[in-house]
């Protein structure tokens, strides 16, 4: 730490001990904070303070007290975030949520749950299943992130398909701004349209307009009953018919995965299942609902599929739903014997658009003759592409980051967006005007100019700064 | 017109016939004019000039003309709103968006609609019903109300219960800013997390930050089959708990519409099917999706409530369908015969606390000695609350905006909101601050001058103005 800063930092902290704060809400040493810098990109920062309040009205004195001395604040949940949306800067006092995790109500009659922001989604959804309720929203992170983080990137998951992604389950939330005021939106109402939303405004806006301390979520009954079944086909193309026949055909999975041909390969041989040779794509697909519901869904998909698919496995049990599984969940270990390093990206497209963003991509990965591998949610667009490539290899490192530039260039090019469930955070600042146009970013702009005039919140994250470089 | 702005209004017509316009969609006389002045809330004013756009472009190109001289603007469609949203003053344009009515494509394999905004509601659901596809949202004016209309407003419906409001089928906006620049947000992709949700924002924002050029619609796959049953139960209490146990046993009906005892009353004598005596409310449930899983659903809600209702009855085909539905639409008329006037407004409640807004709803109606006749959705809790009164009786017409007051406190009270689907516009701008705070409202405030510095897009709409007056 910087001479100059430490008597700011000590009146400061002294000033927060005034106002209620204990000595263990407070971190200062250096190799406590540390852990406060990082985030799942493996970026890592220093900032200058770590606060750990317990309420709105502590995180109302973090930001008052800050103000004064016009300093920069950092909202963090889990950090499991993968676009660097909650890196701080030198300069900046992290805001840290994960002590505010209680989960204040679980309304069974209105089917609403209202949250601390530091809960973890997991817990959550462990705890309404005891009432027979069920939040859908299931980011791979489900067992370490937390709602606030959640709702700050507008997290996805799996099935978002069916059952959409974090905003659509937002009801409402309060907020302190940066001038250290609360702001109440949302209510417990189905209907509601008075005044601006500034509940979905705050949705998905990474922590640059507001810090959320408090979040009302809508709930659903929870599924009788889950039929997942695996199924191969000979292109990427078949497979996406085969995706849009559900549809047509009244099936409304809750999840669509895919695997491409590389990480169908990846993973063949640690399989507790054979998959032929010619499957090219792989579909694993789970149906919800009632008991009857998910049974006539299910019969309907095996009488479509039964003779189109090379192969069509319908999970039995738990036992055998959870082997279907494996295929997708040994993925991530598998790539990565690909190659040491790899650079991936959540795109999303329009559904329909999946196979020709496949085939662009192959015909990139040839080009630039670095493996791409592509898996994720089928059923709603969003691509996790993966370039695998050796970053210690200058000349590789190099043909990696054009490979970026061109992922994005066709995504957008078919309709697409840069972030599918990561966000934009500092990673993919650099790339906005390339999908946006210049009065849409500036309309964007004016409201984080509305919000925070000073840019003292979450600076650096959205928006490109000058001179600010892609990360990978 | 006031001599003074004729000079003004003559070059800015020959302005706009040189960019384009014809003369056809250009406004100026008197009793024209008048005919693009009213709402549905019976106001009605005298816009200086009413133009007709064609395209996006020309919306801007009006807009840019109109700034150079600071005139206002009143972006309008079908004017079927019920809050005063397009009401125009003397010394502002009305942009009628009615010619901009072409479906410009239905995207099947994407399910998703592009629409201009004056397109009417009715007529995309006909269209897209040829494909197999369904757009849910439903408001009681569909037959003639625009999509940009429903969009501005947030239009709802009885079928919100299942299927969500228009917030929930926007995926993205062409909209054009008052300072003539289109933003373009949204995409067609389920999932899409980059920068600012505008598309939310703009949705329900009543006109006030933008002028919506085109729209893209979710659909969803058109349901095989719609099931309709009448329960009828002798107290609200009851009706109220039979729904919760609906949702808890997996039943997920598309509508739930209720009547109370006034409602009940005032049709029964005219209704196909006779109602026992003791019948307090009436609920009107629709289930809806494939074959097996209506079947399935309504089998259910038979077991479940054909001993618990004081009466079920199923309708077998449309014609008995039509005749369930007969009790809620004879409901405006019929009530019309109670008073020679009413007041109608849309609150919104958490579902569970509708018995409790119905029973203080008729303790406010004892002592106002006014009735209160209440109907609605009842499946997400927006209630329209009817007071029934003669305004030419000075006494009674004081009594009814006195029991306006009451029945926004009551509602905000407990956990509502001021309008489930009306919107706020200049009928109840000056509740607003009843139901949020100052902080609230002044970050509102902060996006509106952020999109509009001037006040002179759709001004005195939302926010209280100096002065304003409820309007009922």
């Amino acid at each position: 730490m910087t001479q100059p800063v430490k008597p700011l930092l000590n009146q400061l902290t002294a000033e927060l001990k005034a106002a209620g704060f204990a000595s263990g809400q407070i971190i200062m040493a250096d190799e406590s904070r540390a852990c406060y810098g990082y985030d799942a990109t493996r970026q890592s920062a220093d900032p200058m303070l770590v606060l750990l309040p317990e309420s709105g009205q502590q995180v109302e004195t973090a930001i008052k007290l800050a103000a004064k001395r016009k300093l920069k604040i950092f909202p963090r949940g889990a950090a499991s975030g993968m676009s660097g949306g909650s890196i701080p800067s030198s300069d900046g006092i992290i805001i840290s949520l994960t002590r505010m995790n209680r989960i204040l109500e679980i309304d069974q009659e209105n089917m609403i749950a209202t949250v601390e922001p530091g809960v973890v989604t997991g817990e959550l959804q462990e705890e309404v299943s005891r009432y027979g309720l069920f939040y859908p929203p299931d980011p791979a992170s489900l067992s370490f992130s937390t709602l606030g983080g959640n709702v700050a990137e507008n997290a996805g998951g799996p099935r978002a398909v069916k059952y959409g992604v974090t905003a659509d389950y937002v009801m409402g939330l309060e907020a302190v701004l940066i001038n250290g005021e609360t702001i109440k939106c949302g209510n417990k109402c189905v209907k509601s349209v008075s005044g601006y939303d500034l509940t979905s405004l705050l949705v998905g806006s990474e922590g640059t307009l507001a810090v959320i301390t408090k979040i009302l979520l809508k709930l659903v009954p929870a599924p009788e009953s889950v039929k997942t079944s695996l199924l191969a086909f000979p292109s990427m193309s078949a497979a996406a018919l085969a995706i849009t026949a559900m549809f047509k055909n009244q099936i409304s999975p809750s999840t669509i995965e895919f695997l491409d041909h590389h990480s169908i390969n990846a993973v063949r041989e640690t399989l507790p299942f054979s998959l032929p040779a010619a499957a090219d794509t792989v579909l694993l697909v789970e149906i919800d609902g009632s008991s009857t519901s998910v049974m006539a869904q299910s019969q309907k998909l095996k009488k479509l599929f039964e003779n189109k698919a090379l192969l069509l496995i319908e999970a039995r049990d738990e036992g055998e739903r959870a082997q279907l599984w494996t295929a997708r969940r040994r993925l991530s270990p598998a790539i990565a014997n690909l190659a040491p390093h790899k650079i991936n990206e959540d795109i999303a497209v329009p559904r329909a658009a999946i196979p020709a963003v496949i085939a662009r991509l192959e015909q990139l990965s040839a080009r630039i003759a670095l493996p791409i591998v592509c898996f994720g949610h089928a059923g709603d667009g969003n691509i996790h592409v993966n370039v695998m490539l050796d970053k210690n290899d200058p000349e590789q490192a190099q043909r990696g980051v054009k490979a970026v530039d061109e992922i994005f260039a066709i995504t957008l090019e078919l309709g697409g967006t840069l972030s599918g469930e990561h966000g934009i955070g500092n990673t993919k600042s650099a790339y906005l005007d390339k999908e946006w146009s210049a009065a849409t970013i500036a309309a964007m702009r004016a409201i984080k100019q509305a919000f925070d005039p000073e840019n003292r919140l979450n600076p650096g994250k959205i928006f490109p700064t000058p001179g600010s470089q892609p990360c990978h």
